[in-house]
């Protein structure tokens, strides 16, 4: 280990090559509000679940516990997927993307990731001039969110 | 077609339900720089491509284009996929997810997605303390943007 690993010198590097992660902590990309959009795709059936949000702090408690920990940008607070509802992910692997400005997690999701029940929150397709609903709750929001 | 249908209320709607999607428009989350981040997922192998940003007229003429159009935030243009290097984005489904503040686009994706030649921009994976590069290009980059 020795320093700093640009994302930009990591576009010449070959498959399989291997270093440590830390090099590139520096150069990840967040934004003005110190946030780094993260994608949660289900690990075998790749189905993608949803997106949000990772400071530094939840990028790296991601990593360390390998349980999903967002920032809730509406709540201002960090965000352990699951912690209410019971239905966490687990983190099979974390992708940065080339210029380290997004990441991709490779997730076991219990149960639905969406708050409405589904198992995705991408359930509002656009096909043509309509929209259509793809899927129907797996679990009643009101089971998943008691009082 | 009567007026406007929020996100919150789609929540309660099953599968199938139809409506003519010009009802959410006014109620697609944009940020506070008109922008949406939009994921592209290869619509037959499922792997996760790229994430970039739309503004409304991008979705709108990806929409009508089918030929997905972004916002380039470092060119501060718009960004229609492969007008450079050749390697387009023909849109299968666009989906919103459950608020209304990201999408998710089904492509036909022409070559590489990545500027790098790779296929997917999220070749770059933490495994432990390590990272690791996944793949390699499948057309130099030189070979995609000739000087």
């Amino acid at each position: 280990m020795s320093g700093s690993l640009t994302f930009k010198q990591l576009e010449k590097a070959h498959q399989g090559h291997q270093f440590d992660w830390t090099q590139l902590l520096e150069n990840v990309r967040f934004d003005d509000q110190g946030l780094i959009p993260a994608i949660a795709q289900q690990y075998d059936s790749l189905e993608v679940l949803m997106m949000a949000w990772m400071n530094r702090q939840a990028l790296l408690e991601t990593l360390q516990t390998q349980r999903v920990c967002y920032w809730s940008r509406s709540r201002q607070a960090y965000w352990r997927k699951g912690e209410e509802s019971g239905q966490i992910q687990r983190l099979k692997e974390l992708r940065f993307d080339c210029d380290g400005d997004a990441i991709l997690l490779l997730v076991d999701q219990t149960g639905p990731a969406c708050h409405s029940g589904r198992k995705s929150c991408f359930y509002t397709a656009i096909q043509g001039d309509h929209a259509q609903i793809l899927t129907n709750p797996i679990i009643s929001p009101e089971k998943l969110y008691p009082k």
